[in-house]
């Protein structure tokens, strides 16, 4: 078990080393990996180091910890037969799809046996009359869009990662996106699962259709779960007709905190965008940086909105952005951009997407997936910047500013190793808490993973704790299924 | 404990009685009332027998259990002690609200207390800025209208018992309504609760957020889950910008068969109405007797669909009327009836949410509350129309075609009480399983409550029975929290 930064390996602290020597998982020999080869065929059993290494990260900052093996069933009688046999053989298993994430869901870190779903990528149907579409988890999520935009319908839900993330991880982490303000997340279009237990047991849950009122919601307790609970081996879900239409606009505020107050008046003005985004001048410019481009001028100007109008009669998509323009004319908006070319919208939602990419790519960086009321999304930027001040780092930010969704980029810059690690929790610790105080939480999108679980007492009570608890031990008793997640608050 | 029919009192048949022996709570004495009226004041502790009768049904069949005392706490803290006393003397508490269920999910069967939320009636803050509403279980459905109505906003969920129904009971059985099919059920508009455990401890779930993916959800597994897992006691609900027009359309269909197909046309062709409901020819003939009218003459016809549409913008809804006019021409339909005042939509929606009351009235009856993938509605309705044919019972069928919901009302008519009750379990287990083979479930509104238990082992396994039946153990231990509901299918 190693930890490995930027590829170069490692032996992991001892710190950490001591914190997961608790575990007593069966390491993986010989013997286990015949066993797997039988199971799964030999190339779908893979133990270089080089893939370990792989198969050892995701998104979230530089940490890698190394799988014992990477396994690739194919079905879900295989996915059945692995789980099995490592909980008869006391396994540890983290099940992953795009690796993708940003809190560390799919990071083995006890080593063990990571499940990739990623031969599962099979869509089983579409169905055009009752509106669903039947997936394996590891069809990649713009996958789906293209596919059932095809028969002009939308699956709704688009992380930034779209391109590279798959269906079952969105799943696991009720993933969000840009049409979340107006649409919904994962969680509202997961009609039914099939999902494999830490033993092996198959279950289904839910139904094909759009309301449900039949014994306790399993559906929902799996979504979110970070393959915790279960192994998802196959998704139904709902779509929508797709709109005819879709209408970009970009807004700049010469004030940040004018722009996250126009959000809200938006919807008080009955409009519901299908995408109202807050991005900060620095983050913009990072975009831009990343893409080599220099399009947009920022001087003067501390953060814009992007927002997207979609809907099927141009008349009213005129007279929304006519409303808009004059609303945020009113609350300190600059000229408004309309996107005139599809070339355009794109690039413009391209510089969106690859803001993750573009700050992480700039500097080491920590992330925080704040989510808060959405009235309250200007307190939150003023107190992230008085935090800054206090604890003398700097932050950027942008977000699914609709959802009231602030994803805070804090920077290290020239910050001494030492001075970050002590800093930064308790930094984080003081957001969370106003965060909450503000009737949010700590994640909106990116879930709880490895990360977050020490901030997890700020948000829920030990009575609440322990109920989580006791469901992972109803789920899986053994506790062989993506271990030191969510509920080990002492563990990072 | 006693069953009474028509408010006549009589001793519950032996073999209920057999059944329901088998647990072991405490009976209530002298000693647990004074301990209630201390907590509560002695006028919210009921004992008397006419009491006792009013909260021992709801609007499920004929049924009627008799509570041992009937409480009505008015604070978070006096259910919390309430629960904490019941827990340590093993009384069985079962929750309620309005009581207009159609499932029993509030019967009290085996007795002990009755834990009445009327009292906690309050709205506790409407906010305008974020769109959201707090509002204790004991408000009134369309109380709830109203108040945001008033600030230009809506709350989506209305089930036809919208006037009597309390919210606590929405959340408790996720409620639909017929304007589910654009909107969504309760479960999609309650963002965060607090409820009292069995043992007294007071747990809040959720966040004010519109997305959330901070631990396991347990919002979603309390929400539907009648009242077995906790009391909820506060709720945190979404509002969203109130449309400000309505259209309300009738259209007639010679063959029932072709209404259902055409529902699921309407979004093909990307029209998704605020309501579409299918109505069956006797359905409205029994609600026009019922209501004392003779408005829609459905000679000819074996079916309506109603159709709301909504919108702020005239002109997509006259294209969207005659968009759908023609579609309808095309597959079936009669002339379409345009409600051009508000006291013409007001009476055809009054005739609609009357259909459970008047089938009610006229005859003894089972009422399922099917729910199928929209396209499957066809299907389902020839499947009960030979169903009856083979055990010869008459049926009418109403309900939210545009989720694939339909209310089937089994009629008993001449048939005598053997046979009636010979036939009935048999016939509805036939119609359970074509709809699982359809993708549907059990219940798509209603709950399972206490009279559909024992069909739960068609729509789930003993795997998925077993993980249901642990976490009730996670939350509630000593099963004391509504007991003998949803998992019991050998009690009914």
């Amino acid at each position: 078990l190693f930890v490995s930064k930027n590829g170069v390996k490692q032996a992991m602290p001892l710190e950490l080393q001591q914190k997961h020597q608790s575990n007593s998982f069966t390491p993986i020999s010989e013997k286990h990996l015949s066993a797997f080869r039988s199971m799964l065929g030999v190339t779908h059993v893979l133990t270089e180091n080089e893939q370990l290494i792989d198969y050892g990260h995701d998104w979230t900052e530089d940490l890698l910890f190394m799988p014992e093996v990477v396994l690739k069933p194919n079905s879900t009688q295989e996915v059945s037969q692995v789980m099995a046999y490592c909980h008869a053989q006391l396994i540890a298993v983290t099940p992953c799809g795009g690796r993708t994430g940003l809190s560390g869901g799919m990071l083995p870190v006890y080593g063990g046996v990571m499940l990739s779903l990623e031969r599962m990528n099979r869509i089983i149907d579409i169905d055009t009359k009752s509106l669903q579409i039947t997936v394996e988890p590891g069809v990649i999520t713009q996958t789906i869009h293209e596919a059932v935009e095809a028969h002009g319908l939308m699956y709704p839900p688009d992380p930034s990662s779209k391109g590279s993330c798959m269906i079952g991880g969105n799943v696991a982490e009720n993933a969000g996106g840009a049409r979340a303000v107006k649409y919904g997340i994962t969680r509202e279009y997961v009609l039914a699962l099939e999902v494999v237990l830490a033993n092996g047991d198959v279950i289904h849950t839910g139904a094909k259709v759009l309301k449900n009122s039949t014994g306790y919601n399993l559906t929902h307790l799996i979504v979110g779960s970070e393959g915790t609970l279960g192994v998802v081996t196959q998704i139904v879900l709902k779509l929508v007709p797709k709109p005819a239409l879709e209408y970009t606009l970009l807004v700049p505020f010469a004030k940040a905190v004018d722009a996250c107050k126009a959000v809200s008046a938006v919807f008080q003005h009955g409009i519901v965008p299908s995408a109202i985004e807050f991005i900060e001048k620095d983050a913009l410019d990072f975009g831009q940086q990343y893409l080599g481009m220099n399009t947009y001028d920022t001087t003067g100007i501390e953060a814009h909105l992007l927002i997207n109008l979609d809907g099927n009669h141009e008349q009213v998509l005129v007279e929304q952005s006519e409303a808009l323009a004059e609303l945020f004319e009113h609350m300190g908006g600059g000229e408004m951009l309309f996107a005139s070319s599809q070339a355009e919208k794109e690039a413009l939602w391209k510089l969106r997407r690859c803001l993750g990419e573009a700050v992480k790519g700039t500097t080491i960086y920590k992330e925080e997936d704040t989510v808060v009321p959405r009235a309250e999304l200007a307190n939150l930027l003023s107190y992230i910047k008085q935090l800054g001040r206090e604890h003398n780092f700097y932050s950027v930010c942008y977000g699914h500013a609709g959802d009231g969704n602030l994803h805070i980029n804090i920077i290290k810059q020239n910050m001494s190793e030492t001075e970050w690690k002590e800093m930064l929790p308790k930094a984080i610790e003081k957001l969370f808490q106003y965060v909450v105080q503000l009737g949010g939480t700590l994640s909106g999108e990116h879930g709880i993973g490895y990360v977050q679980q020490r901030y997890m007492p700020i948000a829920f009570s030990s009575v609440e704790l322990e109920l989580m608890r006791n469901i992972k031990g109803v789920f899986d008793p053994k506790g062989i299924l993506n271990p030191g997640k969510i509920l080990n608050p002492s563990l990072t």
